[in-house]
């Protein structure tokens, strides 16, 4: 059987015109952590559904975070991703958009190329559009909270649920329902990802203040620099004292030429008032929600390994 | 029945966040052509299926049409649409993107969401998708052209073919196969909508140099001011004498600051080469190749009178 980079390349190479098609062979071929394809196999396995339809699913959903991936790049002015020039700097934004339009469609069309009852293909269809929405809906919250003043613990993590775990969701309920699992088992395959996703966003964020730069592929400081308003910054506000609590407010509001300085005093405050290991712990708890949602499911302990798995190795994410 | 602009209303009315479906709003309920929705009713009309129904697949294709205006719009910074701000100039670029995403998953639930035979739900979906990919190709060929030496009037009828036409065709085939007609009427009604879309596009290139702008709607000379190959140039080019063809190359490789003295120098020329009358020309060759498509689809003629409608009004278009 093909590798998931083997089938992008066999779909995508040769199409014309270049400007539309490179960009979109550009970012599929990295070599990401393809979390998403891992999710629809793993749900697939677990009821014992098909692998060859199941890597179509797969693919759907790779290329649907891809675009998100280039058009979420324009919007941020991200420079790299992957350790890699993002599409909109290697190419322009005006080619950036436009491949992302591409590979979203792109995606549709593995699911409708499926080889299964018809039914399923709609069901699994209704959720790749129903996830696409609500990523973009995420997105839009990302960017109004940039310039929103106040935003709760509460709203940020609805924002996080939209913009990373529905995908989570949607990869898991997509396998579930293409192995005809039931109506149950595949809602509470949903609410593990969304679970999954929210733990996952939280080490993410955890990630772009503390990681290596070199391990983590992206510019470190990135959420910072843009003034996102990440659990990181809202729970330090919380936490803050009065004068901490100005220097995070106003270093948030502006755009800063040194950001070299900027970087060094908001993670002075993060580390003086715990931060990291607070997010790890609301981080813990999504994961707890993980195990019990797992038990829920009406299959045998070893189907449920690979999932048990995925949930000690976000534990020990360093990228 | 409601409205088209009612549907829209309903359907996208107070969801959230605002910031990405005020835009959509805004842009659906412009009181625009809807050639498109058009198109489709007049397809399922001539095979006798359901107006129900129809609507649906009218305001997926009329919504993906409204996505591919968005995501345009800013790639030719084009401040205005039928006489009001485009969305990018209204609200901003990140914005006018990430409505658009959703503007174009909206679109595809529509189809999703048809009461129908599941196969028809599919192969409908099929035609959106593909015609959606292509009109990316033929943006992007459009894109590339401005910057490309030398373009051919067959690349460049691709190009419009592409960008313009599929949609026309893509909704008349979208109405047959929902009216159940068979596979020879579908792809008849898919090669008028072709020809049709190709004259339609003709006749927008000789508005752009000379219609008047109130009627239009839009800026007039937008393709000069971008040094787009149109029909008009290209053909200007090749019957252009040298002085003629040197001018005219020279203002199409630059960016002016002087547009009024660059569209008149070039409008000039066209009127020296008889370029209206000949663009005009090449759109009858296309509205003639319509009428024939017609006379192969086997229904009554009463049944046809809207379809000879339509390519009459094309040939009396005014914006």
């Amino acid at each position: 059987m093909l590798s998931l980079e083997q089938e992008f390349h066999h779909i995508i190479d040769g199409q014309k015109p270049d400007n539309l098609y490179n960009p979109i062979l550009y970012i599929l071929e990295q070599p990401g952590k393809r979390i998403r394809p891992q999710l629809v196999n793993m749900s697939v396995n677990m009821f014992e559904g098909s692998t060859e339809q199941a890597k179509k699913v797969a693919m759907a959903f790779e290329m649907l975070h891809n675009f998100t991936l280039i058009h979420d790049d324009i919007m941020d002015e991200a420079p790299i991703r992957r350790g890699k020039d993002t599409v909109y700097k290697k190419w322009n934004s005006n080619i950036a958009i436009l491949s992302g339009d591409a590979l979203a469609i792109m995606a549709l069309q593995q699911l409708l190329d499926l080889k299964c009852d018809e039914k399923v293909i709609l069901a699994i269809s209704n959720v790749f559009a129903q996830t696409s929405l609500e990523i973009c809906e995420g997105q839009q919250y990302d960017l109004d909270f940039e310039t929103q003043e106040k935003v709760s613990i509460d709203e940020y993590i609805n924002m996080i649920r939209k913009k990373t775990a529905v995908m989570f969701a949607g990869c898991l309920k997509a396998g579930a329902i293409l192995a005809q699992a039931s109506q149950q088992d595949q809602q509470t395959l949903y609410d593990f990802g969304i679970h999954l996703g929210i733990a996952f966003q939280l080490a993410d964020d955890v990630l772009d203040v503390y990681a290596s730069a070199p391990v983590f592929g992206k510019a470190i400081g990135g959420d910072i620099r843009d003034n996102k308003k990440t659990y990181l910054y809202l729970k330090a506000l919380e936490d803050a004292n009065p004068a901490q609590k100005e220097t995070l407010e106003s270093l948030f509001s502006t755009q800063t030429s040194d950001f070299e300085k900027k970087y060094n005093i908001v993670r002075g405050i993060y580390d003086e008032l715990n931060i990291k290991t607070k997010t790890e712990e609301l981080e813990q708890h999504y994961l707890n929600l993980c195990m019990s949602d797992l038990e829920k499911i009406n299959v045998s302990e070893d189907k449920k390994e690979p999932f048990n798995a995925i949930v000690q190795k976000m534990i020990n994410r360093e990228k």
